[in-house]
């Protein structure tokens, strides 16, 4: 199954608000929308960057932990809805990079969001070890430059 | 956006395994297959029963919680794996309904389910109120009788 | 921090309804206590069984995966409610166990479970590899025995 | 049950990692901390402002709506580990409120985290109503200032 990929660039994925998302006030609960805001850099390493995060933990032993989030929940996503994600590169570092994502249900804006992640060999113990973003995968990401 | 339904009767609906899906051993972490097994149960109330959970909750005050369920996970599923489900229905009663829910990673068996539910009116408090399930609902689920 | 284990022999804990936990109609979603159940096995083994999951894991490479479960929710439960967790062992195998939980809200029965773990060594790829229960573990298990 | 507050000014509560919060690397899925962390404004409310969040939406027919956060990660937290939650309100309007939460293993930072919510009236469909904050649950939040 392909995520529903609505644009690669600017990055665009739909996602339909689900029973599990939503809070007894039947609006999304707001760590549910870190759960499809994770999704969508999932679908962005699968879909765009070709480079599905199963491959990245098993084949480069790597990870991208998200190190600083912030976002803005503007209105309230009710059960049943969609939502347009888009995903923009805001900064590319040598090891770091900042995301842009954001969500419209029809033209209204839900929320918008920035994370930095970190590419990093995963040790089984102690801290993440920062690791330079391999050039094919940097290559990939500076199309999508906001 | 439609799920990705790929039969209609039987249901089938196809799932990828998520990030937010895996445990610390990198296989679905069996809480988030009732997660699964919850969204396929959705997807045909949606896609198939004309009547999504939205609606159901809104025009109706009702809904279907599940009253028992038991599972067997015949082989454990990893990151990045599809996961064919497919949904009948094994008992139609009154008030209640039971499902066999099944889900396949290619041709091997990963799960195999059976839950009961019971249409019921949304109460404040107190117990549920089960309510005989609606003529039109009814004479469409018999469609997916096993 | 320890888990609020009410009793040792049979095992109780009590576990308090959040938020994340209940549903657009205020009581609990069913794999949010699946997640529960999971955290009353995961608390007797650091508190009853001396082996809390990270040792298992870190120092036996191992885990113990559900294999089967099954589950009766006799009553609906809401925001705010503590549940009285009790479980013990219905069956002690070479490599396989059974356990039985249930759960009270004072004196009423919220869900009664019956589930089978395998004790087996993480491999990174393929099938899990059943291993004999440690001798020192299942005298500590024997002690449940319902 | 009550949570394991550790102080009442500044509040302070103690979450232990648990298995359904860490991803395939072993270490808490960021999603998974701002479940613990609307968890730790859930206890403030209960222990600390003694409105709990199931009165809150019974009696008042309100909630607490999160519109902002931001959270930064500063290392990583295993499974097994304890963190110990620290809550202080930062500014304190008409019908919103700031909040710094930050939490520490041991002596070591793990996260930083800033919020804004609103005290808003429930209604079924539409926009968010802000309300201002009663004047009985203000006055106990204003002992919480930093």
């Amino acid at each position: 199954m392909k995520p529903v990929v609505t644009s690669r660039s600017p990055f665009r994925v739909r996602k339909r608000i689900r029973f599990s998302h939503v809070d007894a006030a039947g609006i999304v609960f707001y760590p549910r929308y870190f759960e499809l805001y994770n999704e969508v850099v999932e679908d962005w390493f699968a879909a765009a960057l070709e480079l599905p995060f199963d491959q990245l933990v098993d084949r480069l032993s790597a990870g991208v932990p998200t190190v600083t989030i912030a976002c803005e929940f503007t209105a309230p996503t009710r059960l049943g809805e969609d939502l347009d994600f888009e995903l923009r590169v805001a900064e590319l570092g040598r090891s770091s990079f900042a995301l842009l994502v954001d969500a419209h249900a029809g033209t209204e804006l839900r929320l918008r969001g920035r994370s930095t992640l970190v590419f990093a060999r995963l040790s089984e113990h102690g801290p993440l070890r920062p690791q330079p973003i391999p050039a094919e995968l940097r290559g990939r990401m500076e199309s999508f430059l906001a």
